[in-house]
């Protein structure tokens, strides 16, 4: 396998450990826990997993551990860190006893079920330290939530003798991960299962967790190429750049990229949902912005537009819902097959109620054209198919025309447009990343020497130096509550959406209207692992402003 | 103004300059010198300035040096590094005397037709060392070749008591530059101009040059993304990543990315050009390369493409050739109206030739409609609309169904899209670039110290540690033949294609078979400004193997 000089020096880097988990431990346990809603239901759904205490590691006395056989799985969405949390985890069994094995499954949980597994070895672990991606077993979008499904892994679990089992993902697999952690502790199995907080998009924090992993060494990666753009921007100053983000319900995302970068325009989709915008308000709103520069002989900008956004504006989640039903032929359930796209386009428009009939023609032609036809299997509109950034700029670019000849805006407009997901999902973790990603491994281990299961295993206060992070257990179901998910009531961790009155947009919303006006880019480069700590070592400035730092 | 870390750490960084420049030098003069081309033309166009010989600098007496005025302009689009020149021309002059003053004209050579400058100071220099962008004064894309331009010039040249001009900028910046040159020493006004060698696009380089500065950060970061796209590829093993590269009319950005991450296809416009290829030919070895890697059970993959593409297959380049011409009207020599759409398109189709008509009809309906559609304001087909990656997807996915009823392919196919360009052109510069572009720009003030005029400013053996650099001059007449340019004979800097008998090339053409089929991607990462020097002092790819290195 040929490597880059890069990915051979940073083989070498030794990710930092929080100084409890560096020696022997001891779990100190505080008191029973609740679940943050719907205490009673989701008590009778995790009777042998509800009400656990937290659990913190501090310093224990050495003593002899048993070989044992631990499994891994990567569930969902690539996040930076996914390698660090299994070498920290590889390195943490086999500190337990050096005869502890632990095996990968493939391709996501679909392995466990399938029994497609790996047995990890000192060279194979090697080869992953502190690199992106999750090519090292990959992973997969199967979610284990049926009793067959529980009960075919049991057999391969057994058939390797492994007696716990670490589940990588994020808030739906952790939920998962704690129905299967029940599961098995209700049929008396004998396997534990620890959960490990990932998703790039940043939604699964709460009180216990500080984030999820990947977010940083994403949103740097992100923040690097918006940084870049800005200085052409400013360089060329005849371009306005409409930056895609990627984060279908949270815009974490983004806010970060604001903090770090300081563009003319950020959106907030959680912030354009909770004061109902329309789509026309949040064209005018950028539109205005775009006049203002001009008037100051800027005619150049930079919008940052988080990937879910078209869902949040409440017009158009309620076109799209209708757009969905209309398709459908009741008496069937399936979709309404046409003669042609023209067929079909016209039955849409004369069936659709007349507020979302006007909000669809307000529409550019293709994108009201790609509502009107492309469906998914399911017959939904396709809504991830939207160019909100190409949307959105020739919307700016209509609403600006009209306002010249209103007399309101004198200047040109031109549009370039970037979609940024895949570009950050995979790159090689950040220092914060690769500590946290092999702290969060390692420390599932000690978890599991500890009889846990149905736990998260969490690294705390990672504003500090690492040597100072806290490191435990979270019973999952604490962090659980009932929502109502495809037409049932189901138990799930709350999904974190970017808080209007927390810390992050406060400061963020203090400053916009200064960002808007002058041009105070900040141009952040690239993700840096050799230099000095102040630019190695730093954590998010979401983090650091939730933290008060 | 607010930095990120990184902005601020690096600010301190001091570039490498050659040994010779540390001291003071003595240009060492070679023969006279002959254009590549064209050398009795280009010798009646250019008397003054034709048949000056190549120079080296070499360690000379020190002697006191008169205080100098000298101006910089910035021409084109961005590159990393243009700062970095800057700020090594700076120390450059004052190194000379202290007294030595330098002036920068703003937004592009149209500053210095409109008088429009700033003088740089300590402070402000400091701002902006080692930084990506051409903010520090903008630039532009007026062309500096009318006489009435070179006597606004002389203007303020004059004014401010500037004795030397650089210019920044590709091959027709640089060309200009020497007509500039010329004619400012057939008039006897003592005022020299110095050409500097920037493009991303790698096409500015030749037997003198050794590289254009900014291809080698440009690239880097490409290649950062290629690669983080690539382990997000092997990782999730479901989709094609059709990737367009920046570079119109040369492939050496696509050709240095591939060789730094080895993906599955990477084409060469220029080899397309020279095999004479139908977009079906180029589309059939895609989809082989799909189906062969589909037939091993891998349904992934990545394909870079460059922006020029679709101008360099022989077919195509005729279908807009014939485009341009049938929308206009002969008679009055501007743009036909049509009263729709529709009749445009029926109007097209019906009156271009067979062939032509047939290449019209194969592309996928979008793009049919947006050929015979939009249009620049000289009326010509805006090629650079035309998403090459997404047309080229769509074929291949139309190509892989045909195959799949003949029993050809057995697969899945699904691809996501990608362009990248404004990412890469303003990063700050990597430390080969940081160290290249003050040397160069160090190094012109040793030019005009030595009374250079119409000289590019040259740096070579830069494979070698920055110490054994090799610092002087080159004629830029030496580089020049005549070329047809919008129906006119003009002298020009020959553009540097990517050579099919090249050592690049031929490393490339050598390994392409085993990347298509293996997996053999390398992921670079960021670039790194304080690390290993094996990580953070490579030349380009490219480069080493032209240098057999």
């Amino acid at each position: 396998m040929e490597k880059s000089a890069l990915q051979i020096a940073r083989a070498a880097y030794q990710p930092k450990l929080p100084q409890a988990l560096k020696g022997a431990v001891v779990a100190k346990e505080g008191a029973a826990t609740q679940s943050v809603g719907n205490q009673e239901e989701i008590k009778a759904l995790f009777p042998n997993t509800y009400g656990m205490p937290v659990v913190e590691f501090v310093a224990g006395e050495a003593k002899q551990t048993e070989a044992i056989n631990v499994g891994i799985i990567l569930s969902g969405g690539q996040a930076p860190g996914g390698h660090n949390v299994i070498s920290g985890l590889y390195d943490g069994v086999k500190t337990l006893n050096k005869d502890s094995k632990l095996y990968g499954f493939l391709m996501g949980p679909g392995g466990l079920v399938d029994h497609k597994y790996v047995e990890f070895t000192d060279e194979f672990i090697d080869e992953y330290r502190n690199t992106g991606g999750f090519d090292i077993i990959g992973s997969g979008r199967t979610k284990l939530e049926k009793v067959e499904q529980f009960e075919s892994g049991i057999e391969i679990l057994r058939k390797l003798g492994i007696k716990a089992l670490v589940i990588i993902g994020g808030d739906d697999s952790n939920t998962n991960a704690c129905v299967l952690a029940e599961y098995y502790a209700a049929k008396n199995y004998g396997v534990q299962v620890i959960g490990c907080p990932k998703t790039i998009d940043g939604d699964l924090k709460n009180e216990q967790i500080e984030t999820s992993f990947g977010f940083d060494t994403a949103c740097k990666t992100y923040s690097e190429l918006i940084g870049n753009i800005q200085r052409d921007c400013n360089s060329a100053r005849k371009y306005w750049h409409f930056i895609k983000l990627m984060g279908r319900s949270a815009s974490h995302i983004a806010l970060e990229c604001a903090l770090e970068t300081q563009p003319n325009v950020c959106l907030i989709s959680e912030e354009i949902e909770q004061k109902a915008m329309s789509l026309d308000e949040v064209v005018c709103y950028i539109a205005n912005i775009v006049a203002q520069r001009a008037a100051d002989g800027n005619n150049f900008g930079t919008v940052l537009i988080p990937e879910g956004l078209i869902e949040f504006i409440p017009a158009i989640k309620k076109l799209i819902a209708e757009l969905n039903e209309v398709l459908t032929d009741p008496a069937t359930g399936e979709s309404r097959e046409f003669a042609s796209a023209e067929e079909q386009i016209a039955f849409v428009t004369s069936n659709i109620a007349a507020d979302n009939l006007a909000v669809l023609n307000s529409l550019p032609a293709d994108v009201k054209r790609q509502l009107c036809l492309d469906r998914d299997p399911h017959g939904n509109v396709q809504v991830s198919l939207i160019e909100t950034e190409k949307l959105l700029s020739a919307m700016v670019a209509k609403k600006l025309a009209e306002m010249k000849e209103e007399g309101k805006y004198v200047g040109k407009f031109s549009a370039q447009h970037h979609f940024f997901g895949y570009e950050g999902r995979c790159a090689a973790p950040s220092n914060y990343d690769a500590d946290y990603c092999y702290s969060l491994g390692f420390n599932a281990s000690r978890l599991i020497a500890s009889g846990k299961t149905g736990y998260m295993s969490v690294i705390k206060n990672t504003t500090a130096p690492a040597a100072e992070w806290i490191a435990g257990g979270v019973p999952i179901t604490m962090m659980m509550n009932i929502e109502r998910r495809n037409g049932q009531n189901k138990p799930v961790i709350r999904k974190a959406l970017v808080e209007l009155e927390g810390a992050p947009f406060k400061f963020f919303a203090s400053k916009r209207e200064e960002w808007a006006r002058e041009t105070a880019y900040v141009y952040p480069g690239p993700i840096q692992y050799f230099g000095p700590t102040e630019v190695c070592d730093q954590c998010t400035k979401t983090l650091a402003l939730e933290q008060g730092k």
